[in-house]
């Protein structure tokens, strides 16, 4: 059970690009990184794109002044230059521009956390992972919802066969924040969203899709996709050829079967985040809406709900536990998870720890390049018809 | 409000074929159409493969001992004999055998209420269409679960535009009792369900979703399938090439997508009957497990959960509703509604009350009809890949 | 599991007194004695106090003309002169004739199934009890909501020690239906309800907690209560003597802690019918609202949901299982096994079997007649100012 | 909507006292205070009764070694010698310590954070109140669940008459983490709760319900108990004369009727933290479990259930809104918002701003007031066998 004592020497000295005043996921991050003040320490950002709202921002956060940069670019010199200068950055800009800054980082010998998708094509992310293995860094992606250790009590029950062997996997993102005509009007963060040029080749599977599909992974390591199927549509049509809605079938390697709905026009829904594994004894079902409860339904048997904190979990499970029974944690602990989980493994890095390192689960670069396949699997799929497409092929070709 | 005052002139002579004392579907004919005594009035049957433990139950269910048959031609025979004979029978006997059943029903000038699916062909229930209409009769079709007035609630509330536009439609038809690789041994109901020769080209797309698929076409009856896709697969190895389990993806005539999961393997799963139905504006959902509620999602609304019997439902819907609020309707009465509409139709079309007719919204044999051509197409999808089909171009073969 | 076929030799021949077109609670006594046509044969009625509107209505649901009587009077008398008389009333008409149509209907040697609260005083109750006795007679008591299975599986559960000693008992009947102030000018079923002339010397307490509390005394039938408080208001001040709300808190004989809260002012209340039994080790939990689940919470282990028709539930409660697993059963299903219950008990008692009557299980008259003790305290401790009353002081004196 | 900037001038200088590496609830307290290190900065500490111990925890959550104090008393001390010595105090020690750290605190001229139940009697907290008021400090109570913003809502629809008049409370705060026979034996923290001398005159009543007591007041301020009657067990019998179960009955000067029940013997209970508030017209719920949803009945129409972050929220509710739409909060977030407005209410008092005081909603002294008066009058209840009690007469005594 955690409750703030360090599990790192001292704090990281960490800096944030983007994540200032307008958007909503900056926030997360501090509340991630910030949580103990024992695993990183806000000493710097270059949080706007315009400098005077950025330092105004930076300032009420915290920040010395002369430390919020008008910037990434001044602020990796400026920094470079101090003793105290910065270790680690995240990055929490619109998704275009997280290549360039991720490399411009590692280049400064920096680490780095960066939001999800993490770039465009896996090429991109092969050159960085490439770059950060050189330089010694970690580069961590914000997979936001994968902190939260009921995740690991999923993991931790597959693996000791709890539910037999795994025949559906049944993922959904939805919600219908963006049904409406006018959604994409008013708020900067939408904008880009729905902008290839910015964006991507993906609207929600990429911003929605690539969480639970990274969620699926963390649960079942082992479970390889073999081909898929996507079939993508843009309701509100000025998104075309982005898409607010996609269906995906996945055959795994071993047999099973998978779906992924993942939706941002799904009207109305306030609970469509959702994981279902069936095995052949029984299911796993969790519900980012109520994280703290995990459904396991054995065939034949009464239905079992298991409630965070409790003593029957799996202690990889109550690891991670710190408010404890009858107390809600929420996506904040979650976040607070991946994050001290990324300052153990910059730590790591820094001490070339590597046993510490081959143990820690936290999503990865290696979590990265799997969510961008993903997107490029599904785009591929889709675009030539919603067919059949061989998850590997492409990747394949571009190793080789 | 219905309170079993009489609908008709006086209750029909009703047999059934099957239904016996081994297999759980007889019972719920018998419940829903005895429900008051008004509708149907069980004179005779053939109602088991043993005529002496036909005769035994028969008789224990209160038909006289010289009506209980020992095969459903005798029946038809002696009972043409007698001026009070039978005019409609139910045919609750596994699949293969309804197409024989039902045209000798016709034949004998019955009219004729069949479990689902009708039959294995699409000709084949056009010819039977063809013959009841030759004949004056009624067939109807025991989607059981389609009896909910809350599903007559969504209808109306479609029509009346309160979701906008359909978008997605999201429908699932699951359980585990199937899973375990014994599941096949015990029970003969479940016996012949996975043998291709009784029980038809498809498992659990005849057997479980064919009930959602026409529960969906109830509720929105404007919605038609253009294309659709669907990938099945055989957990327990010696079903196939039964499937039991399968995913669908359908694409309908006004853009809209929708999606079928259907399982006999969903390990656990006690809650897996499931339609949402997403509009431009708000979504319906609806679960069989808890049927007297239904979600109305309004996008940027609080959630509204409207609750069965109470005033503020359409009138469509309270015409059904038999015991008030705070008193827990089941499938019996879900029953006891569409055995009530066959009753009425079957007393309509001897009257030749074609208005009645036109008005009343009851499972048809157009209904079985969709019925087959749901599993035909999926199976002829499956079996070429899971590719696209076009919905109507075989079909369309047949009528030409 | 039942399945229809008979359980006694024969249909009883069997009357209504009341439970006419006006009013719901008719329908339910038929939908429950006439579930399977083989323990009750409706044959003749006093249905209404307009004798025209009650003949309209009985011929509507198939008692043939003569058989409508004007009053119950009359057709005692007349059945008794036909050798095919009836065996059986049921009475559902408002409390305060209860009384006179029971004793009336023991005098011409017919069995009585009884509305509850039975009568308004327990010397009434013990004066035909003793007439039921010397006439050899049943009668029954329908408390509707308690044939429901589930709580035979309670009772199993508690019976073999699996909550331990019981400690807590959490009774809860609401609902909001009377929550305006005009909630009792339109209904003719709601005027009398609050008139202490008809309905005796409660409102909630009489109509709701009674059932509550018989379905307590069902699931745990060794805890006595010792003694009790009740607070009782009429925020609907026109209700004034009777009451639209009341706390009640129980001592029971073992030291366990009861309460009981029972309003039909509790607005916009749908799922207000609840039972919560806390033992030293374990709790169970039912809601009516959703009959066919049972949580049972043991202290420290996952939440256990328990699901009707399961094999792993307790004989006694299966046996009760009619639609079998994933069919919803409600309170159609409930009736029905207490009026199947009724006919086996009348059965027995008309053959004097002893055996089968001393192990049935249902609401008898000693059921009926703790309903009846229950007001009388309650109303006794709310009209002394809510004050701790020892709940057999009275009865005592009153056997003495 | 909160996104961690600043709120006040400058971060407090905090310390606490007690909330060390045994126990859960100061890592409770530091989540609150620190969330976004510009509330309050933790300088300081005596964090255990074991100095040592203290000082290791105290160093590993970043406090210098030299301001980890072996006791309250040195630390006041010390730290009024120094320039940048603390401001604020939070008291996180069992209840028998609170009187006089908290008035240490305030002699030594600083506010005070202290744990609830405030103190034992009402002369003690009515002695301390004057002497803040002399001192011109702050007493804030940490009722850590009453922080989260959808009570803010109630309310505010309360105030706003969406509810009409109230007339039932229904108040619960149970659970079963004690009801074993050895669940006080392992843990320091249950040990005390339930000795008298250091846990007070009650167990539950205080630990429990004193926050469910305040939540209700913070929802409907104008409702005040007239008298109530309280009954209470303790069912693990060491534990008398505290008790470990408890249920209350409370007369509203309007007319409402209100009940409490508070236990730590639920057996298996994990959802047991509920409020219902009836109104004339509809009724508001909240449940701890699931607390970013509300349900709003109104009688006669479909149910609503609001939840966290919406448009349509009140903006009081929203004003404490930091993760946004489809994003769990916790109980983190609630500790956060209510230490953000101790932090509010201090800077006021120190720039003596009665305005901004005398409009800011949060847990003052006359809240921990509330909570100690609530736990009397159950007290002197319960001892003179469960009997009704003027709740004020005791205290206006106390008074003149």
């Amino acid at each position: 059970m955690l409750n703030g004592e360090k599990k790192i020497e001292r704090p990281l000295r960490w800096a944030m690009v983007g994540g200032g005043r307008h958007g909503q996921v900056g926030y997360k991050h501090r509340i991630g990184a910030l949580r103990d003040n024992t695993a990183f320490k806000l000493v710097a950002g270059a949080f706007d794109i315009d400098p005077e709202r950025g330092k105004d921002f930076g300032t009420n956060i915290g920040v010395e002044e002369n430390r919020c940069y008008p910037d990434y670019k001044t602020m990796f010199d400026k920094e470079a230059a101090r003793e105290d200068g910065i270790e680690v950055i995240s990055i929490a800009t619109p998704n275009g521009t997280h290549y360039e800054i991720c490399k411009a980082a590692l280049e400064a010998n920096l680490h780095v956390i960066c939001e999800k998708p993490l770039f465009f094509t896996s090429e991109e992310v092969l050159e960085i992972k490439e770059l950060a293995e050189k330089k010694g860094k970690i580069v961590g992606v914000t997979y936001g919802f994968s902190g939260n250790q009921m995740l690991l009590q999923m993991r931790a029950m597959i693996e000791k066969g709890d539910i037999g062997e795994i025949r559906v996997v049944d993922l959904q993102y939805t919600h219908g924040f963006n049904a409406t005509d006018d959604a994409d009007k008013y708020s900067e963060a939408q904008k880009w969203r729905v902008d290839p040029k910015i964006a991507g080749p993906s609207f929600v599977l990429g911003d929605l899709s690539t969480h639970t599909y990274y969620m699926s992974q963390l649960i079942m390591p082992h479970m390889k996709i073999k081909k898929l199927l996507c079939d993508r549509q843009s309701f509100i049509s000025s998104r075309a050829p982005l898409e607010d809605n996609a269906h995906v079938i996945m055959h795994y390697e071993n047999g099973a079967v998978g779906t992924m709905w993942t939706s941002s026009i799904n009207a109305g829904c306030m609970d469509g985040h959702r994981i279902r594994i069936v095995g052949s004894k029984a299911s796993l079902e969790w519900w980012d809406s109520n994280p703290g409860e995990l459904r396991y339904e054995v065939q034949g048997e009464p239905i079992q709900t298991l409630v965070r904190a409790m003593p029957y979990l799996d202690d990889m499970c109550n690891a991670d536990e710190r408010l404890g029974a009858l107390h809600v944690e929420g996506l904040s602990e979650s976040w607070a998870n991946i994050y001290l989980k990324f300052a153990i493994a910059i730590d790591a890095k820094n001490r070339e720890d590597e046993e510490t390192l081959s143990k820690l689960v936290y999503p990865d670069i290696n979590a990265g390049l799997e969510g961008v396949r993903w997107i490029e699997n599904c785009v591929r799929s889709a675009d030539n018809g919603a067919v059949w497409v061989d998850f590997n092929e492409v990747y394949e070709k571009t190793l080789s």
